[in-house]
């Protein structure tokens, strides 16, 4: 049996970035990091890991919120420093409330514009003010 | 009028996070880097810049093979640490003469597998064995 390939955690201080997309759209949900516990985990599990920079700690995407990601398929890019996380999202993704994390476009003039659909609000999904599930 | 909003160059030593995605299909092509002259010069210019960090300087990506990227949309995240930057691509985005840098799948065994086609070789899209374009 031939072992696994690994990603270039040493690069980066032990993390690769984390690109996690809608399965079914390819839309960008979300930019977070992993390290090799939350990569390993993720792959074993089916559910996606990540490492919180803020937190200094692994993170189960949805473990607050409920709003898992399902792992449909892995990618890594050429310098295996960066992999797509194609998943299915249970609810919104972002902590603000919205499908993507990336609700806002940059105007020609360098202008942030929501152009997104609000579908809940933090405190809707997590019942408090705080948003445990940001950290990235 | 309004001045522009700027992205959170301080949080990672100047740099944000950049996921170049297919405008045309939402396939992401690559993740790489840009510092605040990267970012300015792709929405003064249209042409997509990034920070090298391995060489150090500044980028416009296709400057050596031709294969540009046309800006057509930047998206910000809720933090505003990553930008989703979407573009018309000419030729292959990667260096190694892949559509998208991500022309390997993860198997659920842990292993690399390419199942994307090969679109030209490292020397037919700069001539030598070099890849300058490489380097985020």
């Amino acid at each position: 049996m031939t072992s696994p390939d690994q990603p270039d955690f040493a690069k980066s201080g032990g993390l690769i970035t984390a690109v996690t997309v809608d399965a079914a759209t390819s839309e960008v949900l979300m930019v977070a990091f992993m390290n090799a516990d939350a990569y390993a985990r993720t792959l074993s599990t089916g559910l996606v890991h990540y490492w919180s920079r803020s937190r200094g700690k692994l993170w189960c995407k949805g473990e607050t919120s409920g709003n898992v990601q399902r792992l449909v398929e892995l990618r890594v890019d050429c310098d295996a420093d960066a992999v797509v996380v194609r998943v299915d999202q249970t609810g919104p993704s972002c902590h603000e409330g919205f499908r993507s994390c990336f609700y806002r476009t940059v105007t020609p003039e360098g202008r942030f514009e929501v152009d997104a659909e609000r579908l809940a609000s933090p405190e809707e999904i997590y019942g408090t003010a705080s948003a445990p599930d940001a950290g990235a």
